[in-house]
């Protein structure tokens, strides 16, 4: 359980402290107790916080913008572990993901890949030392046997450059709907259904604005035409269960319904197209 | 992301450095995530505990009942955020509750009512001060962009004086069944379902006895008469399926049943009306 | 609120400052925040880590798992509160469990069996000293006003002597299927399932070895005879449906089908027996 000696050199970020949790692996089972039992076993100090666990088993997407939307709130030299991994024990690299500011820790498959995208100039490194792993690394749970335990050395402060090489071919997520160096296309997606029912599309209201040029804009979805845009919910001028357009609080426009669920009310799923119109 | 230095001054009160977090927001979504990452950027000392996050959307006496049992069991100085939220972006007021021992920081829509009731002294201030809020105050999500930040400050020390001028006509539940200055009246009403069952009645013991006289009491609801009172649960002298009254370990006259659920059993849910009767 | 001068002595154990705590309470209700508020109110340094809340209503084998699976992980001197209660308020006792690394606290009711298996020279002390508890203990919630006070005081430093004499007859659950100390036999049983369907038996991996000495085994459970046994989840070599057996994180056999639950495919629940052969 310790690390090598040489390698608590100077730190080369301030670290906060937080290590952040995001998986699937629920909160009915022993999973998340025993990951936060290792941080805390190698990093005392560890500030936990947990992001979700929720995530629906093997969703690497819904994982991927939960992520995306959840770590711009924290502080510089926050360490994010998320753990969403269905190849685990095969030869999928566990990776870091080097930002300005955080450091994330989890597979190589696509869930960093929103994160990538809004920080192109962020490094990821495959994480191969396992002088930082715990001693037995099982075939069945690297949340516990090799991101918690690396998520708590960096969280100490040690350098990733000790962990392992960077790499240039990192998994991305196809159709990268995040990605913001890509044309902006008037053909987006619902890529989440929050708890309120609210669809959050894959168009940023930051691109939306450039493209639309100020002028209205329309949400197309099956046989929905959405024209209302609000700026905060409420009923003041809406019919019954209509649907409007809202810039969400992740910063995507969203479609809602006021004291309903729109993806309720509009038979909606992840994955549903969208199509804007400039009018 | 800066408080103004003037507000930096004498502690008021001192503080437990704890933030308590009640919402409505679920644990699957990113927002819990996001308030957290907000207090610990504001004020990296925070000490954060979850009371719940799924109180059913937008149900306000929900997030009552459950704010008014569990914030008794904290130390003094502690900071209470609560955010169920259904006029977020209109122009409800975000208030600060000041009691002798602990501030709640949340919407103006009733939330705070059973607090304010037990603590008849306690100040109510209109948060106003928006050198406190996120610099961009989105319109959909205050938890993250008002309240968080506001309750970092609170619990970093600063007074409350600083964010508002106190207001006199904060907005209470209608009926305020909680009220202690209100004359005792035999009827009143389920409020709270419990995962076990039991029906948490509007009834408070402490008054309870005082009506009664010491005096024997039943309980009404719909066609069923409920004599039978248990100082715990055990089911050495019940029928299958009899419920009891008991006296539940948030202070009020529960309604339960041996190994089963009294709601199920009884089909009641909340805003049942239930009589009291002195026997 | 205060704890006898005298008992401030000598750290017996340094302590890591860590309560865990298990419940079957769910996250709905206050009763977990009331808890913790009880906790940071005696013992404000207190590290809190939720295992989980989610054990089915009063399912002491579940709990029981759950703690043994997860307690593993965390650093020495540290506190685990379990609360699965169903006997709370009748003449059950309070018990302090003190193994060579880490102390539990909780009811007398079988919780702490596997732990007790695990370590044979654990003391169990009979928890009888009120001056440790809430002044006013309630009937129904001794996970508030005894459990998580005398957490806190552990996690303090303060030695379990104070609290109560050693007792020699803990309740155990029956069978124990943990038993290390039991002979070991081929017929055992699913004793959890997991969030992805996962089966997991009372067949512990390292007795499996021993008894096998080295040759392939077989799982047999209703009319399944599970031959395939896989390092890790993956598909390669199997049917559409296969199950397999894995050595999972807990050190036990699983019974796993890829991408799917095994629970659900071959309609298992908790108690099922399974039988191993060595061929």
């Amino acid at each position: 359980m310790t690390v090598p000696e040489a390698d608590r050199r100077v730190f080369k970020q301030a670290r906060s402290g937080i290590v952040t949790l995001l998986t699937d692996f629920g909160i009915d089972d022993y999973f998340v107790g025993a990951m936060k039992g290792v941080i805390l076993s190698r990093f005392a100090q560890a500030v936990l916080v947990d992001i979700t666990h929720n995530i629906p088993p093997h969703d690497i997407c819904a994982a991927a913008f939960t992520l995306f939307a959840a770590h711009r709130n924290f502080p510089p030299g926050t360490i994010h572990v998320a753990v969403v991994d269905p190849g685990v024990g095969s030869d999928r690299r566990p990776v870091i993901v080097e930002t300005e500011d955080h450091l994330f820790v989890g597979p190589d498959n696509g869930l960093f890949s929103p994160v990538l995208s809004l920080h192109p100039r962020a490094k990821v490194r495959h994480v191969t030392n396992s002088a930082y792993f715990l001693p037995n690394v099982s075939a069945t749970f690297h949340g516990r046997d090799i991101f918690a335990p690396v998520a708590a050395a960096l969280a100490q402060g040690t350098a990733p450059e000790f962990m392992g090489p960077t790499i240039q071919n990192p998994v991305l997520l196809q159709p990268n709907a995040w990605d913001p160096k890509a044309d902006f296309a008037p053909v987006g997606s619902v890529i989440h259904i929050d708890r309120f029912g609210n669809c959050v599309t894959s168009f940023a209201w930051e691109r939306v604005q450039k493209f639309s040029g100020g002028r209205s804009i329309h949400l197309r979805l099956k046989d929905f035409e959405i024209t209302k845009r609000l700026p905060y919910y409420e009923n003041a001028t809406l019919e019954p269960d209509q649907p409007f357009v809202i810039v969400g609080s992740s910063g995507f426009l969203e479609i809602s319904i006021w004291s309903g669920s729109a993806a309720r009310v509009l038979k909606v799923g992840v994955g549903e197209t969208v199509h804007l119109e400039v009018v």
